[in-house]
């Protein structure tokens, strides 16, 4: 078999989310991919993904590797010009997701666990009149936010902890997970939180923005973190902030693999 | 009567246009505006507005003005706290209007015939990887675009000209238009065309983005905009650029009238 690494992007809203469902007559960026990559193969083409990210979630930076039987006379020819390939699946996906490169890579690479990093930025707006053209890309909060207080807080959530409250339970899962960054910066009417860490548990990039936006807008004092954190009881956390403000920015692979997003995508704004 | 001018900006993407439409049974920003305000008023709030944005246009500055009798009760607590009013108007128009700010002004006031010039933004992408969030916002151009040529195309449209090739044919209307300047900048995978004058005919801004999109690909000499402008034949001009990339973004009105945007709408990106 030949392995195929496939960097993509994509507008969350119209989807349910990243991962392929059971029976799948809903419409996942996965499915959609899978979909047309058996179009172009005639194979079964089961993608791996380095991230699941949740229904209306975006990304910039989301990976797949997939195997191909380059002995079917499609598939030869899918591998023959990946450049080629890339701008055939990218027309066949539609434009809520843009495919960033199509490259072959050897069968050490696993889209998943070759991964090394995974860095997401969740981007709020507390302008009183926000722009409605962004209102897709952001959640709205109608009050100012205090950064400074943001940022006191997310200290508190750096290095290794067990992250049980700003996690959705997951039967068997456990819940201790590293953040080597979390940072809280203005930008304009903006506010951003970037956070970079080997991998998340589910929701919890949510659950700590919905946290921190307690505090920045004075509900919830900077030392209400770590004492969310150390509750270990998600009824302690605040609701989720919304699926639309977050995007998957940037994977990092072990080397020799490249990182996410390839250089040629546009760059995050 | 009292007069009041709303200042507004929106997401034309889920409108069909601006200008509230005979019969109404289709979503327009100024019917769910005129909707929003006869509720508050009790009164049939008919709005005259700076400009008649198209289906899918979005716009940051479009301004209203509507005249209310104060002696009604409901009406005279819109008048009395309009700050109060503003909020509870932006929240009946939904989530794809922002209500930038409502305020008492003189009846010499007209947000039409007041307005001195009109600003608006078209947004091209030629990044070969766009970013499928912002796809809403931008026409993406699948090549890249010759900066330097539509600017020199663009230096033709300037002054005052008959339109009649770049213009939707509107029975009776002339079509001679001043254009005092017309600008194609690069900014980062974004070309921007942006274009002030007095006013401008149905699909003008539409129109010249299409010409000066086919000379920066490179179909078109920049001369061959003269041409086009000359022959006052609307055949002679490719198709007009589609909706989702124009932005009215500045309305100027004769002293003693502020100009719109109001300074506290988000400044557009």
């Amino acid at each position: 078999v030949v392995r195929v690494r496939i960097d993509l992007a994509y507008d969350g809203a119209g989807f349910h989310g990243f991962a392929r469902q059971p029976g799948d007559d809903i419409t996942t960026v996965q499915g959609t991919l899978e979909g047309a990559l058996r179009r172009l193969t005639g194979q079964d083409a089961s993608t791996t993904g380095a991230g699941r990210t949740d229904r209306g979630v975006h990304a910039l930076a989301q990976v797949v590797h997939v195997d191909l039987d380059p002995t079917v006379d499609r598939a030869a020819r899918f591998l023959a010009d990946l450049d080629r390939t890339r701008e055939r699946v990218d027309a066949m996906v539609g434009p809520a997701i843009t495919i960033g490169r199509v490259t072959e890579v050897d069968d050490g690479f696993d889209a998943r666990f070759s991964a090394v990093e995974r860095a997401y930025r969740y981007r709020l707006s507390d302008a009183p009149r926000p722009d409605p053209r962004l209102r897709g890309l952001r959640w709205h909060v109608p009050a100012p936010l205090d950064v400074a207080a943001m940022a006191l807080g997310a200290f508190h959530l750096e290095g290794e902890h067990d992250f049980a409250a700003l996690c959705r339970r997951a039967e068997g899962r456990h819940t201790v997970r590293r953040i080597d960054q979390l940072a809280v910066v203005r930008a304009g009417d903006e506010v951003h939180v970037t956070v970079r860490g080997p991998a998340f548990c589910h929701q919890q990039v949510r659950s700590l923005t919905g946290l921190l936006v307690q505090v920045g807008r004075g509900r919830a004092a900077p030392g209400r973190v770590a004492e969310v954190l150390a509750s270990r009881d998600r009824a302690a956390a605040p609701a989720v902030a919304p699926p639309h403000g977050l995007t998957l920015e940037r994977v990092r692979y072990a080397p020799p693999y490249p990182d996410a997003p390839p250089e040629d995508l546009e760059a995050p704004r």
